[in-house]
């Protein structure tokens, strides 16, 4: 037999997942109504607008897949790679690296574009290698969360579309914590994950594409190769004909409409704000430490920031020290970075200016700074 | 702006989601933890060991996907078919006919057999087309959510293997409300879903595969052609290397575990007893109201019960009229059997008497009779 539920309460400051507002919490554990019920049916229609809001999109294609932020990066490649399709990924940290992998299992011809992790693309070069070669896709990360790197993406889309590729722009670690504008940036193809800036418990993907994106995926010779993220079936459940696909995960729908509510009432802008605030308040004390930012200031990411471990620290230490002393999560880094950097995350409800003093003084104390 | 959420309360009787018990959305309801901290890790050894348990099965590969039910079936030919590989698939209702469509999208050769719905297999079937030409699995439908039949599994396990395939089952509809004997019926691999009888809300996929099913994988010409499914990677992350694969939704895994625990705790033969009473009591009372069973006593599922709807009689007034006037859920036919049943679930926290006497009730009111 086994005991009680009982996790030790933390502070989730790493790269996600963030604490949760009770609200969410509250509104997740609500007495479930079936899949199929005319209400729940209206509460998705309810989420598919709050997500058409926070992904600044008028997309109809636009839902919450039932799989975690890692399910959105593989719907986007199972439904619009064919064998033999020519896809540009660039490849600026672990997450490009893992579209390479997933594209290739599609049978997409993968050109890799490496630059080191940390870095951003000019347009020029992201142009330069389109004009090359046709690609169907130009794939990219936009808030890298081994790096904490952001990618502006204002002009992308004209530029892929001029060039007869798609779009695709993975953005778990932005959405819902700094700019995500779909529409204006002519992103065709867009996932995130809900327990990032969301400020939901991890388990769904949001999901969008655009017209374009949608009727290009119409034009496949074979069925999508992977039935459960098939969007031609998925959007028969999402849109007016209701068609059963799968039992949804009702009760983290619930959730995550309490969390796209929360990030209504606040308002993109002010939430944006909130997290670029603090995320300076944290810069800033990191560097008084004497800490360095892995991440010039003009491409670092709000929500994710990645200070170098300095010479002579045991990084595995610390955060042991962190987690057992202070009940406070970061990570380390990841792939080419580990060992060499922190990873912490202020998103969400974890975005909050207690949570920046208490980090800076338990670090600080740890460190001996 | 929305409305605070506020479904109305339902009695779930269709065939899933089914009611969750209060505990269970309790538990799911608490803050989290990160998916690498220590404490959550040896809480994901907690709930293999309780899968293992509710499975009957000492396999070590025994987990819960990221995903739904559907997920499960997804999962399981991602991995165990590649291209070409010659697969049987018993189609005795609409899940079968799925199995059919996904083992298709990886390339597999399908041999259908097909039988009226609602019917089951005799191994002698089963054995006759393994023996025409071989096939690497053997996949059928222990518990059709589609009919109310239920599959007979003692001996299909050894007869799969003389005949050198695997075994592959689906048992959404059985797993913690009627015997599931992997171990015993030498099942190598098998799936359900969280929202039946187990007891907690739709999210998660309980898995398991054999020894031998493991040794097929890893036989593999190719990749798995699903990164997010991928039973090799996710074995890495259950497994005691513990490698970052995906984001686990925390908060199901939470749920998953109390709703295992009252399992545990109430105890399998109990559990199964109890849902076979109620059954029992809700065929006694259909068939003295002159429903007939559309499944005769003899392979009738435990969990789910298949009315015929009477002549002259409209199924779906009769359900919208249950759902109006006593927030009472089941649901109609699926496939070849829309318009001809109805399928009433007694799963989990659903199956309690006071439900029985209320269905009985209510439908008694309704049909006049």
């Amino acid at each position: 037999m086994f005991t009680d539920l009982n996790p030790t309460p933390r502070i989730l400051l790493g790269p996600g997942p963030s604490d949760i507002h009770p609200r969410v919490l509250r509104a997740m554990a609500t007495p479930l109504q079936g899949h199929l019920d005319p209400e729940f049916l209206a509460l998705m229609d309810e989420v598919q607008e709050l997500l058409r809001y926070v992904f600044q999109t008028r997309n109809k294609l636009t839902l919450a897949l039932p799989g975690t932020g890692t399910a959105g990066m593989e719907a986007a490649f199972a439904n619009w790679v064919e064998p033999g399709d020519s896809v540009v990924i660039a490849v600026n940290g672990y997450f490009g690296d893992r579209m390479c992998d997933m594209a290739s299992r599609y049978g997409a011809e993968v050109r890799r574009l490496d630059i080191p992790w940390g870095e951003v693309y000019a347009p020029a070069q992201l142009e330069a290698e389109l004009r090359k070669k046709p690609a169907k896709l130009l794939a990219l990360v936009q808030a890298e969360t081994s790096t904490g790197a952001l990618q502006p993406m204002a002009g992308l889309g004209e530029l892929a579309h001029r060039n007869g590729a798609l779009l695709l722009m993975d953005c778990v670690t932005s959405l819902g914590g700094a700019p995500v504008e779909i529409d204006a940036w002519g992103v065709d193809i867009a996932y995130s994950g809900t327990q990032k800036c969301v400020g939901c418990p991890p388990g769904l993907s949001p999901f969008t594409a655009s017209p374009r994106a949608w009727e290009v995926l119409g034009q496949r010779k074979g069925k999508v190769p992977n039935w459960y993220l098939d969007l031609t079936l998925l959007a028969k459940y999402w849109g007016p004909e209701r068609v059963y696909h799968h039992t949804a995960p009702i009760n983290m729908v619930y959730a995550l409409r309490e969390a796209l509510r929360m990030v209504q009432e606040e308002g993109l802008e002010a939430r944006f704000a909130r997290h670029r605030r603090h995320a300076e308040l944290l810069w800033a004390g990191l560097e008084e430490m004497g800490l360095s930012l892995h991440v010039p200031l003009e491409r670092r990411l709000p929500s994710l920031t990645t200070p170098r471990v300095p010479q002579g620290v045991d990084e595995l230490a610390v955060r042991k020290r962190l987690l057992a002393d202070y009940s406070i999560e970061i990570a380390g880094g990841l792939g080419a970075l580990k060992g060499q950097v922190w990873r912490i995350g202020l998103m969400g409800h974890s975005s909050r200016r207690e949570n920046v003093a208490l980090l800076l003084a338990a670090l600080g104390e740890i460190l001996g700074r």
